[in-house]
């Protein structure tokens, strides 16, 4: 077997793995938001006519991959793996809402780096020639993580201007070794980057040390930097994460030619929308990629990306216990040309 | 690129991976029982010294890692992948054990069927050539489980006859692509099984349909039976769930010659020690497999095995809301030929 990875840390695949359909769910308030018109349904009830959140959540990551397997040119039957997570304790939000479709399950657990994780194991199951298709699906719930993460929603507790506005909705993307693109050309897997921030509330913050560590990985393995990009989609770092990572790149010098963007700076209108520090969830990520971002990909208007996808990897219970907030990131290259 | 699927749900390696090291630390009561002299370390203290269970449980699987790396005949930088999980909420354990070793992490979300799936994602990484050295990690800890799925200890609730008694202990796995074996040939991914049973104090029940379905899969797509493997090793169904198993296979007239076992039946004595119907917790396969199992197929007394893990993909959410518990088994084959 010949090896297929570069650098430290990167895999370059031999046969680039195509997208072969997406598809997105979102919520109301994501719905009022820009990327409006990209979305393949937006669900007023936040409740999904269900008779939980958790059910709705589930439902929406259902949803998702059976039109992303459907807009694929096939059925869900087709898709041979699905890596799929949410941010619900035992990730119940995947494991009820893919229940029916009998399709093998790979869960993860990667909190909001969850959906780009997801697309990094699809892309070595075609590539690796393990699948004919494979799928990643992940799913949040703005309801459903406030009462599990923070407070009782009745409760009406305040939010501090660094805080993120989980995003209710879910994404699915279906990859096969063929087609006619957008292809995934490269993929870094993240490693744990812990720096001490004990503030749960500044999710960005913990997340950032993280997204730098991927991402130069990446351009050093790659022997590439920002220009080479069309745009490099952190998910999700918000406003202040956003602009640490600047920042932390800054120090180093290197520079980003406006063309460093976050998924949870796009899905809402943060002049507008009462987000804070703009989105988060593994939903977020999933949407906002599986919509408008492929949306521009197909269209030609995004050549080449890094989806670099971060999450939290905290619980209530390691805030409780006086633990600090471990941050990862795992990057995904996709570009409209196999040769990248 | 050559498909490497057989049949309708398995993979076939090509260039099957090697054990290269594994290693697994195991709690006082797992000590205590008859795989006592395969374990590779014992803690008499149910916190190792530290100040939490939690800690407990992520020093566990940092230790593991690091020995199985260790034995591998390299250290943990050599590791270029590991694929890890455990029960707590957002999966702490592994995120806050694996923090310190710099190491990249997918992280996994696969109840008791974690070790599998992790087994299962690292022989493709291996043999898709995307890493020289990747890892499958599992934790679990009786106290941590316990206070998160059931009630506090110090209430003393009673034990239903079919509970599982969730173990304390992690174990670590390192595989390449060249090695002297014991080599893993063949991966089935399970999908998600639920017959409805909503009785969360006996997930054997509820994972025995799921462990039926991926065996049956298995053999049919290599053309096997029961009679061509030496074990065929669940993890973790508990006498409850494995005798439903027993029966399941029976009506469809496959039979097993005492080579059907489980890794919470061999962990414990049950007639010695209190835990009902047996062991459980994504530790349990995770530990037994990384001592004694191997151990075994390196003295060449098991020669061809099945690990079929299961888990039982419910949270406390899910069950106050009244849903079913819904199960999943992910199987790997491994020989000590590399021909299978």
């Amino acid at each position: 077997m010949t090896t297929k990875r570069i650098g430290a840390r990167t895999v370059r695949f031999s046969e680039p793995p195509s997208v072969l359909g997406y598809a997105s769910i979102v919520g109301k308030k994501e719905g009022e938001g820009p990327l409006s018109e990209y979305f393949d349904f937006i669900y007023e009830d936040s409740y999904l006519g269900e008779k939980t959140w958790e059910r709705a959540e589930s439902r929406m990551q259902k949803e998702a991959f059976e039109r992303a397997a459907e807009k694929s040119g096939g059925s869900t039957g087709d898709v041979q793996l699905i890596f799929a997570g949410d941010l619900l304790n035992q990730c119940i939000a995947t494991s009820f809402g893919l229940r029916s479709t009998g399709v093998p399950l790979c869960g993860l657990y990667g909190a909001c780096s969850t959906f780009a994780e997801g697309m990094m194991l699809a892309a070595m199951t075609i590539d690796g020639g393990f699948a004919e298709r494979a799928a990643a699906v992940a799913s949040s719930h703005f309801c459903t993580s406030e009462r599990q993460y923070r407070t009782p929603l009745d409760y009406g507790a305040q939010r501090t201007p660094t805080a993120q506005w989980t995003v209710t909705g879910a994404g699915a993307c279906v990859l096969g070794p063929e087609g006619d693109g957008p292809f995934v050309t490269h993929a870094t897997a993240g490693r744990i980057v812990d720096l001490g921030v004990t503030d749960q509330n500044n999710m960005g913050a913990a997340m950032a040390p993280a997204a730098k560590d991927t991402l130069s990985a990446l351009f050093e393995d790659t022997g590439t930097s920002p220009a080479d990009y069309d745009l490099i989609l952190t998910g999700d770092l918000g406003a202040v994460g956003l602009e640490l990572l600047f920042e932390l790149f800054k120090k180093d010098g290197v520079a980003f030619n406006q063309n460093l963007g976050d998924c949870g700076l796009l899905i809402f209108d943060r002049d507008r929308q009462d987000v804070h520090s703009g989105g988060s969830g593994c939903g977020c990520s999933a949407s906002v990629f599986c919509s408008y971002v492929l949306g521009r990909m197909r269209e030609g208007a995004i050549r080449k990306l890094v989806l670099a996808g971060t999450g939290a990897m905290l619980s209530p219970t390691s805030t409780m216990q006086g633990e600090s907030v471990p941050g990862i990131c795992h990057a995904v290259v996709l570009s409209t040309s196999k040769e990248g």
